[in-house]
């Protein structure tokens, strides 16, 4: 199963293609998409839409993961990350591809073993985890970390342990870390 | 000159598509783009980016026009109409269509010679200024009085004046209606 990884951002938008095989998961690309500064709003998502279709067309991904934004930001910044991400997830969605998605703390749990860790850590961490040559740039480390993350809670998937969104509307639902539990079996 | 105006939304994103033909505006269609309630974003939102791109390819503008959004939400709020702004931005930008943005006031002002309307009375306006047969919905309505807006701004251009942003960065940058002045000439 491969797994594409993406970090939304307006400034940044990091991606990262990783492989489930036999247990392992394997690094097989990451990059960073950064629309000209000063560009008009149009070009500059189209640039996002473009460069995920682009990386879906390139390495054919099964699946996609993103993390859950924790909106606690401005209601400007939280405007500027949604249109990002809108153009990032219509791309996704136009592909055809499934997007899970996974809380922050969820994503720093499964590669430190904690809910908290620093930009600098999780990069370290991704660059361990996937035996990278060179330490991946922040953005394209969120990306992978956010792929690894789907690579373990999929593989759990298969051995019988459910890994999801907590069922039922409103309640949880955009909240960072939380909404995301682990059952066992059914 | 064919203007497409969109009003975009999470829960409708009303279209509409003008022709300014010799000083007069002339109503060439409109429409909503409703994303099936409960689908995942990714395919929510890639609705509305291929919607876009439908209407495009079905109308061939010469140029879009949006309204400036204001943000006095929450950012939870902000975020989602973000990500719908989001995707129809990529869809214009990908077709390669340079955007205008008005501000609320300054649609309002073009449409009714007042600052503020409330809804029924812009879907009113609307109506009389295209001799619709039909009252348009809200969202398309909205979404036809941009794409008028700009079809007299533009004329008002070609006239010798100047209508648009106020130069410089930041200050005004994203404050609906208040960002657009009226210059004369050079």
């Amino acid at each position: 199963m491969r797994i594409l990884g993406i970090d939304p951002g307006s400034v940044a938008t990091g991606y990262g293609v990783v492989e489930r095989v036999d247990g392992q998961v394997v690094h097989l690309a990451h990059g960073t998409l950064r629309p000209p500064r000063g560009a008009p709003l149009p070009e500059r998502v189209a640039l996002l839409w473009r460069g995920v279709t682009e990386v879906i067309g390139a390495h054919a991904p099964d699946v996609a993961a993103v993390e859950q934004v924790f909106v606690s930001a401005s209601p400007r910044s939280a405007l500027v990350l949604g249109q990002a991400r809108g153009a990032v997830m219509a791309a996704l969605g136009e592909a055809g591809l499934r997007v899970h998605e996974y809380g922050t703390r969820t994503v720093k749990q499964a590669l430190t073993g904690a809910g908290a860790a620093d930009k600098a850590q999780i990069q370290r961490m991704v660059r361990s985890a996937l035996s990278l040559q060179a330490t991946p740039g922040s953005d394209a480390a969120d990306a992978l970390a956010v792929a690894i993350c789907h690579a373990q809670a999929s593989r759990l998937t298969a051995l019988g342990v459910s890994v999801g969104k907590r069922s039922g509307r409103g309640g949880a639902r955009g909240r960072a870390g939380s909404s995301w539990v682990v059952r066992r079996g059914r």
